[in-house]
């Protein structure tokens, strides 16, 4: 981590349970001096305050960038851009802007559309970590303690906003990756994207059965954990997967494909490749985590 | 649970997760006299003997199951109907014979077809309570306890044979519910073998990608859960998956539908249908949830 690091004022815009978390963390790290909030609704912004995540909340935004070190935006990734565009009038020749949204693609194209000369100072940054709550009361400084960012800086970015941005990660307790925006929406249309449209789509088909209450009756401890990404905020997943919907189309198309694989082996009887196709997955999911259970104990 | 229920002798067929903790619920319950364990390998059922899971280990079907109360037979779904006819020339007239297979229209037909005279004494059972590991060292007491059982008895089985089946479920602190058992098996596709089948699909599909050490470097928390039960056994939920392929299908099917469905309205960035299902789903989960938890409490 830079020794460097110092936020005099860092500006949180939304501040749930990812802002609120990168803000507390900040905090407790002792490297910021003032967090600010902006945010939809004044409910939630005095909730933020009255729970220590913010140090003050701004209805105007122009006050509330003046002389800021850094920005972060966190909030659904459908609304980004429109955030982008509203903050960028105001901002400092020295602001870094970065943020903490689940898509990268989209994010990026937005920022290059409206910030002008302040492109380059843009960070694009992901978190993988959250959880199915929401909101500031679901914050927490120890969130991303362990977990990986992804950090997709262009070729033109601000070396010294990258360095910058890395850094407050890495006060967060989180470790830094790089990667281009192409390949993260790629990787993460598979290992995240499409897991919660999964989920969602077996409690949506269920809950339509006719015996749908007794269906919900029998569901056990292996169906709780298979479902519990559909708890996940509706509004958010719906921007992630419209914001990356042609990698997350090509990733559901891939898996239809595999269902058909295995309906027909099904129909066929065909117990040589069920079992096949059941071991090669225990045998990839146990050594997956063996190797983070390993990393884990670091 | 009924005051009377006394075992003197049980015999455990498959001393596994399910076998291995049937036994020592009854144990610790001071229902159970002597646990005669019967299994495929030697090893196994010396491990058992070892952990004081079986009190003894028999070679031979005729001696183990002379003078015995109850059979419990917990072993893959496949192998059910084989253990059948190796024991049914030796049960006692009194002896009672139950299962613990997550599938129950398939043991009740090799029951029928295989155990003569002693059918009606059979007593078809599916605890609803496991976890991915496997083996007498993964038995514990505390399994069943607070878990629903579902007994699936025809109309021609013995009622004594029921009631001493639901004795030792409840002995074991198990809830037991009475249930056909066609309507089981639609049931358990819906909530519980097509959820396998979908987590070990998505694994497999994943490991078979080229970047697929890279897409399994960024799963993270959600994946991780919502892949839990693809460390199940292979051979089992093989076993399972062939037992009841009819439901099974048509609950992949109607799934498949859904997705299609999904599909659709991704290709259209159709939001607020993609919204619809992904907040009903949430909606449902939660209430579920929301209902668990109070059982639980209590």
């Amino acid at each position: 981590m830079s020794p460097d690091l110092k936020l005099a004022k860092l500006v949180v815009a939304g501040v749930g349970l990812i802002g609120g978390s990168f803000a507390l963390a900040l905090k407790q790290s002792g490297r910021v001096g003032r967090v600010v909030g902006l945010g939809r609704t004044r409910a939630s912004l005095e909730r933020a305050r009255a729970l220590g995540v913010i140090d003050e909340s701004a209805d105007d935004a122009a006050a509330a960038l003046a002389g800021a070190d850094l920005v972060m935006l966190a909030m659904p990734v459908g609304q980004t851009g429109v955030v982008l565009g509203r903050i960028a009038p105001h901002l400092d020749a020295g602001t870094v802007v970065t943020d903490a949204g689940s898509t990268k693609q989209d994010v990026v194209a937005a920022a290059r559309a409206v910030l002008g000369a302040a492109w380059t100072r843009f960070v694009p940054g992901h978190p993988i970590a959250g959880a199915e709550a929401s909101g500031a009361d679901a914050a927490r400084a120890d969130l991303f303690r362990g977990r990986k960012t992804v950090i997709t800086a262009a070729p033109e970015t601000d070396a010294r906003a990258v360095a910058l941005v890395t850094a407050a990660w890495e006060a967060c307790g989180a470790e830094v990756r790089a990667m281009s925006a192409a390949e993260h929406d790629e990787v993460f249309a598979a290992v995240s994207h499409l897991p919660h449209l999964l989920a969602f789509a077996l409690v949506h088909e269920l809950a339509g059965q006719p015996n749908a209450a007794t269906l919900f009756e029998y569901a056990a401890g292996g169906f709780r954990d298979f479902t519990r990404i559909a708890s996940s905020h509706p509004e958010m997943w719906r921007d992630i997967c419209l914001a990356n919907r042609e990698r997350l189309a090509a990733a559901l198309d891939r898996y239809r494909g595999e269902l058909g694989e295995i309906a027909r082996m099904l129909a066929a009887g065909d117990a040589a490749g069920i079992e096949r196709v059941f071991a090669e997955a225990r045998a990839a999911r146990n050594a997956w985590l063996a190797r983070i259970e390993t990393e884990e104990r670091k």
